[in-house]
């Protein structure tokens, strides 16, 4: 666990839309392929809401197609701050938190 | 990413109840409406246990009714000291962790 | 939230092998009866991408069976360094991050 490394999580929602196709695919291909960034995950939430108020829930009866994401990647600060400068535009404020951390890298 | 805040998880299970219906919903409403934080996200887990030493998993051939929850959200540091004053005494002992982070708020 | 612990996340997939059985089964199992670590938690990721630069994604019409995992623990700093000794050898390099927190223990 030496190397310090930044931690970044990215909210956003199923429907939203990148440049082209949706942020999600948008987001996680463009930080794989364009800043090769280190280990992107993406995971579905089962309820959530954002600066809106707007709740989003999934239940068992009912299949939403907008439940919430959040993408999370980490890497040397630098590379991170790199690719941010580049993505940002595309997140809503409020939605991307991001801390130190050390990694077994 | 600029301004300082305070991010948390906090960990049930689907069971749990609240003051009224589950924990999770009183937790996810309570959040959003009283104390109106920034960004709730619940995420359900495949398989946890906490301190009762309790497992608890998911497999294809049984739908377990009793998956780990985890509740996150974060804000300005004041604003979530206040919410945790309130949900404190609803979390069990160890059931809850934060850290500062940063948000592009 | 007083006392300051450990938090770690470690990031495989669901096809990965232990000394027994998954990784995901040995990781949990030993975690909670050799180390009695405090909350382990496991989530599975609906997209993600490691070193190899290789994407694992689900999607409604194909059940893969290698989505990423996450398990996720945190402990006394002195109780999480005494689990990653021995778990370390079985993390791939970068798979694995952590940083300090606090806990309701």
């Amino acid at each position: 666990m030496d190397k310090p490394v930044r931690f970044v999580r990215i909210y956003f929602s199923e429907t939203d839309r990148g440049p082209r196709g949706t942020l999600k695919e948008y987001l996680f291909e463009h930080l794989r392929r364009t800043h090769q960034v280190h280990g992107v995950t993406v995971f579905r939430g089962i309820a959530g809401f954002g600066q809106s108020g707007e709740s989003h829930a999934s239940d068992l009866l009912r299949l939403s197609a907008d439940l919430p994401l959040v993408l999370e990647f980490f890497d040397a600060p630098e590379r991170v701050e790199a690719a941010l400068q580049d993505i940002r535009p595309l997140i809503k404020p409020g939605h991307m938190v991001s801390w130190d951390a050390f990694c077994n890298c």
